[in-house]
């Protein structure tokens, strides 16, 4: 038998690097700021802990492009590398600090800031380098600069330097396929994407500055003008820093900071900030939603370290969630690993469900401090808090402290006080409270106005997801129920036990009936002669409320075992046989007046539900113009 | 000056093929069956060209679960290795063999079908397994089978052993996080997922089969069971044939092979077969579509050598074929890639034109060959035709021949007759020809009545991106314009030198107007009174084709300049001074009930726009009830 140990060529691993490690290219300016901001805090932690007995000062890193030499450069003012250093974390360990750059994220809770020094990041910089050079001096006493090339085979060169001050810099010569990276344009872009936020100052180019005038300077004096660096980034965003500190003001700035093409100021913030179990800071934002499920741009940003990461957040931040706006900054979120895996995570888990209660009790906080506010912006965030109900337990348990129940006519109510109000009223003879609501005040106008009359409140339901809200409330709510208010006719939604006067006996009525029900000849209408108030509509029509909130729910997206077939259209036409109308209509002897009569009413009836189309509607608009004469 | 070579660690090369080389973990058995399936077709290369004297038979792969020991098998049946090539392959050459793997897409051209041997798909094992064994015995004669095991640190054994079948079995000690793939259900997932047309047979366990009766048993004979082979693979899919061989029917059960949840069969398919300058096979259907631009599941399937690779194929193929269904099966299109890559690959951009001419091509032989039956799949395939007129030019160019116009009474047009049909009655005074059009023949009923009064044909365009479409076609057709039907009064559409009569003197229609606008009193409608026939509507609603159609292609996601703000709802009220209604206005000298004579009649303008709501409509039903008695 024989043992050896699988052999690795060095040569083959660089095209890997290329094909495999991101795939986009790009990514490599990011490790690279990465690692020079990295070199930078380490050198801080070490000044103040006393171990290097060097000026910490105010260290910048500065991006260089130039264009004759094909070089991009990288500076930083951090720790440095001795020769030592260069071959052991360039050089040896390279790939044997794959596993460590791995489990990093792990560890880095306790090393906030310092996520590690040079792993497979620097690597990176073969996707667009035919050749990259290290010019490094160490912070260490008496330490020589070296320079490290390397033309992305294995073979190096390492040699001594002249080089006075203390840092790294990388100089990346750019490969043909990736002269983009020599353009100004493009780096900002990548540095605006990446590093808007970055922890140490980014110098990328000057800019002119403006001097003020000395004090009790002449009249024409011209203000002197000087070069400065141009720093790109701001070191300080909104979410490092505490909540005390920062007015709403501050956070609509941010807000812009984050989204310049944003016009509109957010309706409200989230600061975000836990250390235990899981490092997680951030503000999220509410934008304007109105009935919108989908957002495809300016989504929530996921940084580390104040380095932007993704924004493809699903998994991480709860579906419903996913229509705010903001940052997340976490150590703490594994990255490069599938949704799957995502989903399975303990500390993502807790991410997620910290973040669903942040912001459910930010919605009591606000509800509590400004009622009036909150009512007046809950068209533009029910949607988010109307999903939250439907997807996340935990936050539908809360919602009746914070979720609101507008009538038709303004007044929003919190779930106990609507139930408290309408139960005198709206209890049936049955003892279950019925909620009614329309969906569209315009569309249902008719109906709200028959439930109002009779004291009645009409809540307006209007969110694509209200269908599967109502679900979840009757199912969890104690002797409730929801009725659009064109579900029947409003004595029949809400039964009481009233005695009934029938104007007609049911002799009558049965031919009445027989007459309709041959006139209209269509199966779409079940005709239900009804005692109402001789001053209500003659004929009404409605559709049953089971059949019409499944179709709905079908419609976006759920509806379970009745998904597969389409619904058939089904309306009950309830005629009032308490109407003068009827009456006549009984009275009346040509059978083709009668026919006409009853028609006619028909098709007011389809008016007020919206179904007098095409042919019919053309048609009854010829006679009415006709009738006008 | 030092040199050196960079050092990499082999024990930490598997943690990162773990991380890095596949997102998805479940891909290793896919590669695994690449292996086993190149073994097996190089070995009948080998056979057919003399090379290998063995028989080579009927070859299958075996896929084996044991849940006691923990273990995965997949055994092949194909040239096998030795202990030299074990050497070579498995521990030599590794990860020098990645560069010939990145680079194998582009050769593979010419040695279809055998897409190199143990590459870096060999590796993926250890994604999933925490000990490979491998039992391989090659072809060549006297070569002894050998045993090599590898727990994913570099050390491994390599030894003689007892095999006595040619081939190669590799044995995965499934690890502990992913006992999932000991389960039976899982791995039938994966194999119908990926290898559903695996080139060589797949065992995957046994079933009961039942022999058929011999001739003249006894009646009460029972017929006898035996088990056989569960193959879970078809070799031969539709598009490795030719299409002289196959049938519509055999189309149609290769469709409901690929997608066994659709029951409805294919309008069309379109078989893809090129080897030059790229090689391509492949079958589309067009399933129907009806008005829905959105499709989520079943979409087109991306496969290399009859493996499954992703459904991913946006760059691939033009994005209005995304909402065909179907295979593609090309080696040429690189993987593992950006989407900005894959954009401005030449073969890729190659692939795609190709495969937008073959689709030109069949609409033009299927409009040739059957047209009755073209225009019953109008309505279910024009998404897809016009979507592609609006984004592919060349497309557009050849469209005339197979892009149908239909008319709200079902006539479909081709281009040039629509054309040759229409020029005489609907050019106007100007020279132009105006192309009519609804976009839905109920709401816009009365208008298309009107226009088919004069004789005028009218087209019902009623796909969403209908207005894009008419935008390109009136940029690039000469002397025509689009105007939807209720744009204006018919008689204003196409403007005609035909003496108008009015019946009013001018005097008369000032008063008139000024007495309408007084009435109405609402910025939304502009009075405009027209000379029309005293039999046409005293009133009707027109809402101008500029305005309205940048709203609409606002709504689909065009609109470029305009996208930034809302449009205003402006309506023209055109008022027929000739009609009798008008003369009975002019009489009335109740100021009060000419206000209610004009409010009413808006309202029946408003109604046939879909305009009258809420309020509105519930006080027109109600007065409409009241006159009714």
């Amino acid at each position: 038998m024989a043992t050896g140990s699988i052999n690795v060529s060095v040569e083959n691993i660089f095209p890997l690097i290329k094909k495999f490690l991101y795939s986009d290219h790009e990514i490599f300016l990011r490790e690279l700021i990465s690692n020079a901001t990295d070199a930078t805090t380490k050198l801080k932690h070490l000044t103040t802990i006393g171990e290097a007995k060097v000026e910490y000062g105010n260290p910048i890193i500065e991006v260089k492009i130039d264009k004759d030499a094909k070089t991009l450069t990288i500076k930083d003012q951090g720790i440095g590398m001795t020769g030592e250093e260069v071959e052991k974390y360039i050089n040896q360990v390279a790939f044997s600090g794959a596993e460590e750059f791995l489990e990093k994220y792990k560890d880095s809770a306790k090393d906030a800031g310092i996520i590690g020094h040079f792993g497979l990041g620097f690597y990176s910089a073969f996707m667009v380098a035919e050749k990259v050079e290290i010019l490094t001096k160490s912070y260490k006493e008496d330490s020589k600069a070296v320079r490290w090339v390397c033309d992305g085979s294995p073979e190096y060169t390492l040699e001594e330097t002249d080089k006075s001050d203390r840092g790294t810099e990388i100089i990346l010569h750019i490969a043909d396929d990736s002269t983009e990276f020599l353009e100004e344009f493009r780096i900002r872009e990548l540095l605006t994407k990446y590093n808007k936020f970055n922890q140490i100052p980014i110098k990328f180019g000057t800019k002119t500055e403006t001097l003020p005038l000395p004090e009790g300077a002449a009249e024409d004096a011209k203000p002197e003008t000087i070069e400065v660096d141009n720093i790109i980034n701001n070191t300080n965003p909104a979410w490092t820093k505490s909540p005390s500190e920062l007015k709403d003001e501050d956070y609509n700035n941010f807000y812009r900071e984050l989204y310049p093409m944003q016009f509109e100021d957010p309706l409200f913030h989230i600061h975000l900030n836990v250390d235990y179990p899981f490092n997680l800071t951030g503000v999220l934002f509410f934008p304007k939603l109105g009935n919108n499920l989908n957002i495809e741009k300016d989504k929530i940003q996921l940084y580390q370290n104040q380095v932007f990461v993704t924004d493809e957040v699903k998994g991480i931040v709860p579906d419903f969630l996913m229509l705010l706006r903001g940052v997340i900054d976490s150590p703490d979120i594994p990255l490069n690993v599938s949704r799957s895996y995502l989903q399975a995570d303990g500390a993502v888990k807790k991410i997620s469900s910290y973040i669903t209660k942040k912001v459910a009790d930010k919605m009591v906080s606000l509800i509590n401090d400004n009622r009036e506010d909150y009512e007046k912006k809950w068209n533009d965030i029910k949607i988010v808090i109307e999903y939250g109900m439907i997807s996340e337990d935990k936050f539908y348990e809360k919602s009746d402290k914070f979720a609101l129940y507008p009538t038709t006519d303004g007044t929003y109510y919190l779930w106990n006080d609507l139930i408290e109000k309408i139960k005198p009223t709206q209890t049936d003879k049955d003892g279950k409270t019925v909620i009614l609501y329309a969906n569209n005040a315009d569309e249902q106008h008719s109906y709200i106005e028959s439930a109002k009359e009779k004291g009645y409140e009409v809540l307006l339901l209007d969110s694509p997801i209200v269908p599967h809200l109502i679900q979840k409330l009757e199912a969890s709510k104690e002797n409730v129920s929801f009725a659009r208010v064109d579900a029947d006719h409003i004595n029949n939604l809400i039964k009481k036990d009233e005695p009934k006067i029938s104007k007609l006996n049911d002799s009558d009525k049965e031919t009445l009936k027989k007459q309709i029900e041959e006139s209209i000849n269509d199966q779409k209408f079940t005709v239900q002669l009804e005692d109402l108030d001789s001053t209500d509509a003659p004929f009404t029509l409605t559709q049953p409320e089971f059949f019409r909130r499944m179709k709905d729910m079908q419609a976006t997206g759920g509806g379970g075992m009745f998904a597969m077939g389409g619904f058939p259209e089904m309306y009950n036409l309830v005629v009032n046989s308490n109407s003068d109308f009827a009456g006549e209509l009984l009275k009346k002897d040509n059978a083709d007046e009668k026919r006409v009569l009853i028609n006619q009413a028909l098709d007011l009836a389809k008016l007020s539900q919206n179904l007098l189309k095409g042919k019919e509607l053309t048609d009854f608009i010829k006679r009415s113009f006709e009738n006008l004469k």
